[in-house]
């Protein structure tokens, strides 16, 4: 694939975000598609859970959020089903296993209540479980266990198989993939018209799209007030492997709230079982600690003590994406010619569906879809470029 | 080097034990000496922390094996010294640090009392420490830890590159590492002669010396009754990384029993920091799971809790060989021409030069030293071979 010096379309940034919004694009029609990034498919994905829980998830005052990540979550099923046609076969491990939470206290029981009075009052889909429930559905679950919100709408799916995917569905609809490092936005009369790469050469575009995550707003060029600080909130998670005398261990994800942190257990068909994730803003630092994994390990074994037994086979650490508000930039920034996909905070792999669909269509009409009005990036706007 | 079909000298197993072994029959002027074994340098070494503990590891009716632990210590620096000359230069990591056994409740307080109290008894140099005391000698300790015991004498090596540097002498004296299997040993007239290897081609030898480990008494060909089951007890272990800025982080290595378990830090001068070791009996199994990661973190957190902050770089597992006495093999066995060194539990790393000495001694003059007479292999023999 030759290396282009102009697109009509540039998306900084190949992770699933970007990579989604490419495809998608390219399946509504655009050409020239270009996408940059020295390790397309890398990013935080490869090292999330895959948990698609908008339910689950759901705070108070997030609304906008949640239809956002209901209306990705019904999408998901096609979305997944198409990118492993347009593949060529790569299968996304997306499985519609229903979600457990569960409540290890009192304290954690009432929350739960509330989460479901709330679902309730939505119109949601979830059903209150006693703790003897929970562990009839789920028998690896703890004694301890004191009740449950059983979720049947919250799935999964392999962040590494989805970024395969996309890198492959990709290249097949004729996506052009520059290796290389974006290191300066290009910007004349006040508009964005493209990047320097890492080794000089310049790509050109008529409209770029920043989805680099955590560094988004670090790309040099970029004129101040335009993005706000995209703050790297490292997640640290386990891989653990379940062998086939153990399955199926879990038939669903299993999450709780353990001493105010979000665990999650994800059982992959594959005897995988991942278990998430620390919650730590202190830069961009990608380290796997003893304290992370001993925390993890500790607050899995109070949910599911039998996870003791199984093979720990990699530790590994990624950077969420926070916006000023945890809520995603989607569509046209105050800079004409710059759009962002970023800023998707703990719901990245959630919303790449429906985060493709809205810049795509974006992209190729020229108007925000009324779904993605709330997440306009000029909310956060401090000054208006010149 | 050429596989010649016939050695003086043939070593079963090039873990540190079969390695020094031959090494040192080389440097008391044996020749043709062969060491079998498909990975020479690995076993349970590359896994080891590589304490050398004969005090803070003594117990009660274990005074033969004191000695010979000391006896071993007493020599390591020289044995270090001459190993790193003898590899052209490699390091092992010798370091004369000192130990530090804490205590963290009343009992283990207790208990180390009373392993103090045996010291002085046998003349050994250990300090009693108050608490305070102890802090004061490595400010990392957790508040709680109640008393300590100052041991000048127990150090610390690095198995793996003292592995490297076995391998490497080894090579330099001519000792002939035949890198495959062997996978009968060869009996004739109620005599060792040699084994036969994966690829069918049969070594015969003068001499056999079994230093395969935990799976010592599973060579076929072995006749019954001449060496005990050799057990294999699993340890797992982690490794840490001290980033500079928080270096020393411990100056020493800090020992204490936690739950009943021992656990350990050895920390190196090259910023690894070992933290040891689950004691598991099920089998030649080196699997690293969730429970055991998770055990040795929760103990080190009580311990040093310091350590959440460091980087997690490495989990492993390896497999000590427990003779039914827990004390190791050595010399000759009742079938003539087979000497055994094997058995060593959890002491291989700290016996290796004593035992390298004492073996090569009785194969260069038919006689065995005084020191490894209670190592005997025949004090487990059931059946004289016919």
């Amino acid at each position: 694939m030759a290396a282009g010096t102009h697109a009509d379309v540039l998306v900084v940034g190949g992770g699933i975000i970007g990579l989604a919004v490419a495809w998608r694009a390219a399946r509504l029609g655009l050409r020239d598609i270009a996408v940059v990034d020295p390790d397309p498919g890398g990013g935080a994905a490869r090292v999330a859970a895959g948990m698609l829980a908008p339910v689950t998830e759901l705070q108070y005052g997030e609304e906008p959020l949640l239809r956002l990540g209901m209306a990705s979550n019904e999408r998901y099923a096609a979305f997944a089903a198409e990118l492993t046609e347009a593949s060529g076969g790569q299968d996304t491990g997306y499985r519609r296993c229903g979600t457990l939470a569960v409540a290890l206290d009192s304290d954690d029981r009432e929350e739960l209540r509330e989460l479901h009075a709330f679902h309730r009052r939505l119109g949601l889909d979830s059903r209150w479980l006693t703790g003897r429930e929970a562990r009839k559905l789920e028998p690896m679950l703890a004694p301890g266990v004191r009740g449950g919100l059983h979720v049947t709408e919250d799935h999964q799916v392999d962040g590494r198989r989805l970024a395969k995917a996309l890198v492959l569905a990709c290249e097949r609809a004729g996506v052009r993939l520059h290796r290389a490092e974006a290191t300066e936005l290009l910007v004349e009369d006040g508009r964005a018209v493209g990047v320097r790469l890492g080794d000089a050469r310049t790509l050109t575009a008529d409209r770029t799209v920043l989805a680099a995550g955590p560094r988004s707003h670090l790309l040099p060029g970029l004129p101040e007030g335009v993005l706000p600080a995209i703050r790297p909130v490292k997640g640290q998670i386990l891989r653990l492997r379940i062998p086939p005398a153990y399955r199926p261990f879990l038939s669903r994800n299993v999450r709780a709230v353990v001493r105010g942190q979000h665990l999650y257990l994800v059982p992959r068909e594959n005897g995988e079982l991942v278990i998430g994730a620390t919650s730590e803003e202190q830069g961009y630092d990608t380290t796997v600690t003893a304290g992370g994994v001993y925390e993890l390990l500790r607050d899995a074994h109070e949910v599911v003590p039998g996870i003791t037994e199984l093979p720990l086979v990699e530790t590994s650490a990624g950077l969420r994406p926070g916006s000023p508000d945890n809520a995603p930039l989607l569509g046209p920034t105050a800079l004409p010619g710059l759009v962002a996909a970023t800023g998707h905070y703990r719901n990245g792999v959630l919303l790449t569906p429906v985060t493709a669909d809205l810049v795509a269509e974006y992209l190729a009409t020229g108007s925000t879809p009324a779904l993605a009005e709330p997440f306009s990036p000029t909310r956060f706007t401090t000054k208006v470029p010149a």
